[in-house]
C-alpha cells in the first residue's frame, strides 16, 4: 500500500519503510547478540496547555516513522532482529472513536497498509507476550519508556541515526518531490510579492501553495519571511518576531521556507528584491553569496569534509567583499582571524531528511565541534559520502552587534575598511540555500528556483505564473 | 500601546488587559487576605520531539495572556492585590539572541507595550526580591511551579476562569473581528469549492484567507473539512483522519473551522452541498438543524439554563424527523428515551474566548455533569448570563454505530421507522454553528454566513466574491 494526498501529489510506497527495516536488521545483526528485539514508541497527540479542545497538529516521531511509516498516533512497533519479522501495535480504540474521530480500522487494515508482518492491537500485555514468544533476550529501546523486562537504550538511536543519514532511492524520490513543491511555492511568492504587502502574507501564500497544490499539511520548520533589515536576523519568523513587517519598496527579501511531505523535509532560501530589481549594492552581496553556493555545490564530493566546504564558502564571500572594498588584506589571514564568521555566523548547511536538521551530524568520522566563531555553529563536520542529503546555504549579513565587536577587536579591525562597511549598515542579509544529494560523479540539486540576478529579474518581470 | 497585524486587521489596545487585571484585583480583594500577590507563568517554546530545529508554533498560555496580553514566550507576571500594581518579568536574553532571533528590547519597551507598572528582566532572585519588597504574605500561583516561598494554587484559576467567562467590551470587539474573518473565510470556501477537489484544499484555502487577509496566524482548533459520509465524524480532520477525501458531486460538506486573532477564538460550522444545490433529503435535514439553531438563538437569555437549550434543540430536530417519517411517537417520550442523542451525540455548544472551548463551564451555578447520552457531552450546564460568549451548534448525523444500537434497544427502537431511517444511512450529517453573545434584550450573532437553503444556493451560484 502507499501514501498519497491525491491529485498530482506523490505516491509513497510502503516499500520505503520495508527497506529501512531491512537495513536496520542487517546493521544490527552485526552489532548485537542473537535474541535482540527492537521496540519503538510512536508519537502521542498533545493538547495546548490545559485545554481539551486544541489538538496540536500531530506529527509522527521521526525514528518511529523512518522504521514503520505509520501516520497514526500512539502506536508501538517491534522488529525481531534474528528473523527480521516486524510487529505493529496500534492502540485498541474505544468504540466511541467511530462517533468522534472516524473509522476504526481492524488489524488487517494496518497490516495491509504498512506491510508489517504482524499487527496486534495494544491490549494489556500483548507486547510482553510477543517478546516472550520471540524468546527476546535483549530489548533495544529507542528511548526510555517504562518496561518490565530488562532493556538497553544506548545502542539503537546512534545506529538508526547513522542509517538515516544515507538516503535510499525511495527516500530520495520523496525528497525530490517535496523540494519541487517548495521550489514552486517559492516561485509563486516571487510572482506575488509587491511593496506594501506584509511579510506574513507571503508566508501565508507559501503555506497555501504547499498544501493546496502539494498536499503538504505540515511545514518542516517555521517560515522565515524577512524583508529589509530583518533579513539579517537568522531565525526570524518565530513567535517573538513573527513576520509582521510591512515590505517597503527597495527592500531585499530573504525567505527561508520549506514544507514536508510524508514527514520528509525541504529547506530552501530565496533572496530577491521585493520590487523585482536589484540595486548595485544588493547585486554585489548577492553575487558573493551565489558564487559561494555554486562553488560549494561543484566542489562538494565524497571524501571531503563539510568543515572544509564551510571554509571554502567563507573564502569566496570574503574575496568578493575584498573586491568590493569592504575588506582588505590576505584571505588566509582573514580566515585565520575568523573574519568570515562576522558575515556568516551560521554553519554552511546541515543534513536533511525526516527532520529538517537531520540526525547524525556529529556521529561517525565527525571531528569534535569547533569552538571557533562560525565553525562552532556547524551542524556536521563529517566527511561527505554518497547519498547524504545536505543543504548548501551560504549567507552574508550585516549584523550590527557582530560588526561593532569586530571593529573593536584589534586583530579583526585591521581587515575592515570601516567607512565602506558602514555603507552596508542596515542592509540586512543574503542567504541562498539549496538542498542537494551528494553523488560520486556530480551532486544533484533537488531545489530549483531562479538563482542568478538575471534569472530572478526576468522571472519577476514576467506577469504570468507558468506552472 | 496595541497589537495589530497591519492593513485592515484589528487594533487591540492594551487597555483590554489592564481592565482584566483590574477585574481580577477587585474580585480577589473580596476573597483573599491582605498581602496577597498573584504570580503567573507564561508559556515556553517547545521543539518537536528531540529535534533542535522545529519550534512548534508558540502560542501564549491563555490565563497568562488574559492577564497581561503578552505574546513573548518565557515570561512571568505578578500583581499585588493590595495596590493593584502589576509586574512583568521577561527573560534576560543572551546577546546572541540579536544575531539569531531579533531585536533585544529593553525593559522600557515592554513597559510601554504592555502598560504594566514595572518591568524587570527575570534575573536571579528578582521575582523573590520583588515579592519581598511587596511584603507578600500569600502568593497565589496559577499552577504549581517551583518556588521557594509558601504559596497557594487552589484559589486563583477558578476565580480567573469565572472572570474569563464574562467578556468585556474590549474583548467582544476582538471576538467580533475574528468572527468576521472566519465568516468571510467560510464564504471564500463556499465560492471556491467544486466537486473533484480534495477536502484539504478547502482547509488550505480557509487557513490562507484567515492569515493573508485577517492576520490570523493560528487556528483556534484543527480544521474539520468533511464531505459526504465524513460529515458524520464529529471531530474529523485530526491527523488520523486528516481531510484527505476527494469531494464527489452530490456530497454535502460540513466545514467546522475558525482562526484566532490575538489569541481570541472563533468557531463556525457551515454545511452546504459541494455543487451548490441541495437535494430534497439534504434540505430536510438541513432545515431541521437550522430551525434548532434559530430557535435556540431566539430563546437563549439570561436566567435560562444551557441544558434546557440543549433539550430545546433536540425537540426541534426530533419534530422535523418525525414530520419526515423517520421517527414516530410522542416528543416528550422521545426526549425521555434520549432519542435526540442518537442524532446529536454532542453538546449544543460551549463557551468561547481565549480557548475555543473556554474555561468555567462547570463552575458557578452549573449542575453536575449528566450521565445521560447527549447531555453528558455538554461542556456547560450553567445558567446563561449577559456577556457570556457561547456557540450554538445543533447537529443531526446518521452514525451507523448509534443507529444500530438504537434499533437494537427495545425502548428506543419503537420510536424509529426503520425503513425510512435506512434511506439516510451514509447521508453524513449537518451542523450549523454560530458564535453568539448573550444579552438581556436579544442576543448578538457574531458569525455571519449564508444560512438558509435559498441564501446558500444563491450565494454559491454567484460567481464573484464580493468582499
Amino acid at each position: 500500500m502507499s501514501f498519497t494526498m491525491g491529485n498530482e501529489t506523490f505516491i509513497v510506497t510502503s516499500k520505503l519503510f520495508m527497506e529501512n527495516r531491512l537495513r536496520l536488521v542487517e546493521m544490527l545483526k552485526s552489532k548485537v547478540q542473537p535474541g535482540s528485539v527492537v521496540l519503538l514508541k510512536g508519537g502521542i497527540e498533545q493538547n495546548r496547555y490545559n485545554t481539551d479542545a486544541v489538538d496540536l497538529p500531530f506529527r509522527q516521531e521521526s525514528y518511529f516513522f523512518w522504521t514503520f511509516g505509520v501516520h497514526e498516533s500512539n502506536c508501538f512497533g517491534a522488529i525481531d532482529i534474528d528473523s527480521g519479522k516486524s510487529f505493529l501495535f496500534p492502540p485498541r480504540l474505544h468504540p466511541d472513536f467511530a462517533i468522534w474521530h472516524g473509522n476504526i480500522n481492524n488489524e488487517e487494515w494496518y497490516q495491509k497498509k504498512y506491510e508489517v508482518d504482524e499487527v496486534h492491537f495494544n491490549d494489556q500485555n500483548i507486547i510482553i507476550e510477543t517478546l516472550t514468544n520471540l524468546h527476546a533476550k535483549h530489548i533495544l529501546l529507542g528511548e526510555h519508556l517504562y518496561f518490565s523486562l530488562p532493556f538497553d537504550t544506548a545502542i539503537l538511536y546512534p545506529i538508526m541515526a547513522e542509517l538515516r543519514i544515507f538516503k535510499t532511492d525511495y527516500e530520495l524520490d520523496v525528497m525530490r518531490y517535496v523540494c519541487k513543491v517548495a521550489s514552486e511555492a517559492h516561485k509563486a511568492v516571487m510572482k506575488a510579492i509587491k511593496p506594501g504587502m506584509y511579510e506574513y502574507q507571503l508566508e501565508s501564500l507559501f503555506r497555501h501553495y504547499c498544501y493546496y497544490y502539494g498536499g503538504c499539511r505540515h511545514l518542516a520548520y517555521t517560515c522565515i519571511a524577512s524583508s529589509g533589515c530583518n533579513s539579517a536576523i537568522l531565525h526570524y519568523g518565530h513567535e517573538n518576531a513573527p513576520n509582521t513587517k510591512k515590505i517597503i519598496d527597495g527592500d531585499l527579501c530573504l525567505f527561508d521556507m520549506g514544507p514536508e511531505y510524508n514527514c520528509y523535509a525541504s529547506d530552501i532560501t530565496t533572496t530577491f528584491p521585493c520590487n523585482g530589481k536589484f540595486t548595485e549594492k544588493q547585486k554585489l552581496i548577492y553575487n558573493a553569496v551565489l558564487a559561494a553556493n555554486i562553488e560549494v555545490f561543484q566542489a562538494a564530493k565524497p571524501g571531503l569534509r563539510w568543515s572544509q566546504m564551510h571554509i571554502l564558502a567563507e573564502r569566496i564571500i570574503l574575496s568578493h567583499l575584498k573586491d568590493a572594498g569592504i575588506l582588505c588584506g590576505d584571505l588566509d589571514e582573514m580566515i585565520e582571524a575568523r573574519i568570515g564568521a562576522i558575515f556568516m555566523p551560521h554553519g554552511l548547511g546541515h543534513f536533511m531528511g525526516l527532520d529538517v536538521h537531520d540526525c547524525g551530524g556529529y556521529l561517525g568520522d565527525a571531528e569534535p565541534r569547533s569552538t571557533l566563531p562560525g565553525l562552532k555553529a556547524l551542524r556536521t563536520t563529517r566527511t561527505l559520502r554518497e547519498r547524504m542529503v545536505i543543504t548548501i546555504e551560504p549567507g552574508c549579513y550585516f549584523i550590527d552587534t557582530l560588526l561593532d565587536a569586530a571593529l573593536n577587536d584589534s586583530v579583526q579591525s585591521k581587515f575592515i575598511i570601516k567607512e565602506k562597511l558602514n555603507e552596508f549598515r542596515g542592509f540586512g542579509g543574503v542567504r541562498i540555500e539549496d538542498d542537494i544529494v551528494i553523488w560520486l560523479h556530480g551532486n544533484e540539486r533537488m531545489s530549483n528556483v531562479p538563482r542568478t540576478v538575471d534569472e530572478i529579474e526576468q522571472f519577476m518581470y514576467e506577469k504570468e505564473m507558468k506552472n
